[in-house]
């Protein structure tokens, strides 16, 4: 391998978050341990194609819905959590359930059922349309998901009580900036709950990723644009370094990206296998 | 009496708060049911130099601590609430004591107690030397007290648990804004209790304040300069308005200010008497 021209810094906060991890495991684990029964994930056991690519290689199939899935199989419910009512669904089948969701986010419903529990009107701050959220809407009836500012309601809470919670890979800054329009475009709400349920490793790639931007050339984010958290680090690389891209895997045209550049930042998503990240770190050291 | 010649725009909200008005009834109610007593007040009973003038005449005796108070005297504990351990000296001596205590500012002490028992730092927004904050600090051990957005501190909440209330009186806005520079301040901050305590009749002037102002040539806001709730006023229609004004009494350079202007505003602090308003734009009505 020819020595590299560029300087590459990698990102301390790099590879599987501890939640994917496990998730990962006990996936593959499951695979091992029931070797001709049907293993079924429903939807992607964690966002990252090419890490499902390779579960798939080991006798994964991923199911859109529970209605499909053939009675005797195993069922794994992937990290970002499911809606109960789906769990329901699944539990009334012949089904084996194994539960990969991630602890933090597992906690996050249980204060969304405590805000609920404490009459506070569930305000959560995410994607509508992301499975963590989905799941997570499904335990806070009644609650309203905000996507942005201009979606704050006005006067919507006059003299009431509400809890905010955030999706666990929300941007940190994101997440603030809308509870301190909530704040303003409802003066008269009485008691605000406010938790922010950005999760640790998130929060700390987030402010890496922040840094490492302003001090490189190119900065390359490793990981699946269906990855919320992956498009966080990404829009946040963004708008410190405007040459700031999502690399899915060591194709496509990133040796044109990288020729010639002299310095490279590189952080991944919290999905990204680290053998994903060493061959995209190949092919940089072969191109730039 | 001639006819002004100016439009006089008086506020719907004016004279004394419900709270205020239960303090000063019981307070002359306990005049009159001891004659020949002793009956004090620790600190002015409620925030208005002339309201207090009246009550000297019927013979309360105002004293800066318990210290000094002789034995079998009555004692009232005023409107704006008394710290814990003042409290807990006067009940140690002979002494008759009457509560006047506004039962909102009660309740913003027992908001207080329960944040503390959540396991929540305080922060309150308000000004550190005024009575009612002196007393809530009491409350909250370890409370933090913010008077402006400067004075917020920097990751001093990092990962805690925060809940932040407002004086009674303070301005919704700047609370609401201090809120925001909290947040923003401190990113890491894991949960955070909002509780809008600027009292409902605060508000309501408020928001009457910075409309009128707008409306008139001249705003006169009628109360003490030892008044929070009046100086909020005064603040507000500053903001707006550039003539506006804090009259204490019909005195002074009223006339002069008054002359010759078209039209004029004029709104109570929540101790403001009415009879002291009539007195007030009976100069008005004379001059303008």
């Amino acid at each position: 391998m020819k020595r590299s021209a560029a300087k590459i810094v990698i990102a301390k906060n790099t590879g599987f978050c501890k939640g994917v991890k496990r998730a990962v495991q006990i996936t593959e684990r499951t695979l091992a341990e029931n070797p001709g029964r049907n293993v079924y994930s429903l939807g992607p056991v964690i966002h990252n194609s090419e890490a499902m690519r390779k579960l798939s290689g080991l006798g994964l199939k991923v199911a859109k819905s529970v209605a499909g899935i053939p009675e005797g199989s195993v069922l794994i419910l992937p990290s970002h959590g499911t809606p109960e009512s789906v769990i329901t669904v699944a539990a009334g089948k012949r089904l084996k359930l194994v539960d990969v969701t991630c602890p933090h986010v597992a906690s996050v419903k249980r204060i969304c059922r405590d805000l609920c529990a404490r009459g506070r009107k569930v305000v959560i701050i995410g994607e509508a349309e992301h499975a963590e959220i989905k799941a997570l809407k499904d335990s806070a009836p009644g609650c309203i998901i905000i996507e942005n500012e201009e979606q704050v309601p006005e006067g919507l809470f006059t003299s009431g009580k509400i809890g905010i919670i955030s999706q666990t890979t929300q941007s940190k800054d994101r997440f603030l900036g809308i509870v301190g329009v909530i704040l303003k475009k409802n003066p008269l709400v009485k008691e605000v709950d406010i938790c922010n349920t950005v999760c640790r490793d998130s929060a700390g790639r987030q402010e890496e990723a922040k840094k490492l931007a302003a001090q490189v050339e190119l900065m390359l984010v490793i990981g699946s644009a269906t990855s919320a958290n992956t498009r966080r680090l990404a829009e946040i690389g963004a708008s410190v370094n405007g040459n700031t891209h999502l690399v899915e895997k060591p194709a496509g045209n990133l040796a044109d990206k990288v020729k010639g550049t002299r310095s490279i930042g590189v952080i991944s998503g919290a999905s990204t296998p680290s053998w994903l990240i060493e061959e995209v770190i190949g092919c940089i050291k072969e191109n730039a």
